[in-house]
């Protein structure tokens, strides 16, 4: 297909596709004349790849890690995996030193973790946001917590694609893209909970 | 005590806390002459909550509608807090019609939801964004969320304080400030399923 066909399949506009060629993240196409080339469906997949990349908040650098990991990647899918989540956001500080409330966490809830994975670092700033406000998370909450999410985590992993380049990008996308389905999924469910506190004979709508 | 020891006490800038003062979100001080104005732990507590609530990414105009709701709650503790959660980002556009894929997961797990409430919306911008990048959730990844997620409410509402103004404030504080623990946590809990499945004779480090 012609670059314009690339355009109207992916709605990326022509001048995105050709800035994603110039920085190297999308493949040059099959030159068919000096001026012309010829573009199929891996250019249309790292296309709407770097959409949806882009529109989870990835800055281009971070983009660009992704794809040389699902171009080239490292020998061990674990530590294939433990770097393309690394670049996904919230950027936070990971060269502290320590991480005093993230480790007692995790060491808590008997979890394997390599101290150098960016999402220690990620906990640590959330729970002394936390600590920060008067809310320190208490033993409860962890344990409750720390059930829940592993109950999460287990459906997340249940599908994961054979190939290693589609675990990559499920990996990248699925972990980003269900965080604020989470996050109102438990806002709603405070709200039956509270509803059902307050109003224990009140039953859910039937439609 | 005088402004600057408020200052002192809460970290928060002296410019900024006259800004609060003129904008109505921090009470005045008792006058004690023309020029001086004396101040105690009310304000204290409430530059404390304007600056977590800062943090947490709310404009002015939304910090007014938490304080609002502090000082003058509706008669039902269900639609007060329900208000205020409102306040919080994600900002979606909540004046849709409809919200198909919303309404249908919470069909499917029975829960009690007023279709006003803004987290309907963000629930509905979360579901388009992963069906947009063709993940959209299956009915065993719905069911599994919504079972876990009511795990974690559960422990969310355990706590709640008895008087209005602090379960307000409680409600507010504690549905944002643990989103970020609850992400970074999954994406741990992810690394430790991985390590154990890719390697299954492995054990959490002892430390």
């Amino acid at each position: 297909m012609r670059v314009s066909e690339l355009v109207a399949q992916t709605g990326v506009p022509l001048a995105t596709v050709k800035y994603y060629l110039r920085e190297g993240l999308l493949m040059a196409g099959d030159a068919t004349s000096a001026t012309r080339a010829e573009y199929g469906e891996r250019h249309v997949h790292r296309l709407v790849l770097i959409k949806a990349l882009s529109g989870l908040g990835l800055p281009i650098p971070k983009i660009r890690v992704v794809l040389q990991l699902i171009d080239h990647p490292q020998d061990s899918l674990f530590d294939t995996l433990g770097a393309a989540i690394a670049a996904l956001p919230p950027y936070v500080d990971a060269n502290a030193a320590e991480f005093p409330r993230a480790k007692s966490v995790l060491d808590r809830l008997g979890q394997i973790y390599d101290p150098q994975f960016v999402a220690v670092a990620q906990l640590e700033s959330a729970l002394a946001a936390a600590e920060g406000i008067g809310m320190p998370m208490t033993g409860e909450r962890i344990d409750a917590y720390g059930r829940h999410i592993r109950g999460i985590a287990e459906a997340d992993l249940a599908p994961i694609p054979p190939s290693t380049e589609s675990a990559i990008e499920y990996a990248v996308l699925g972990t980003a893209i269900y965080e604020p389905v989470i996050a109102a999924m438990r806002r709603l469910a405070h709200q039956d909970l509270m509803s059902k506190m307050l109003d224990p004979n009140r039953k859910a709508p039937t439609s």
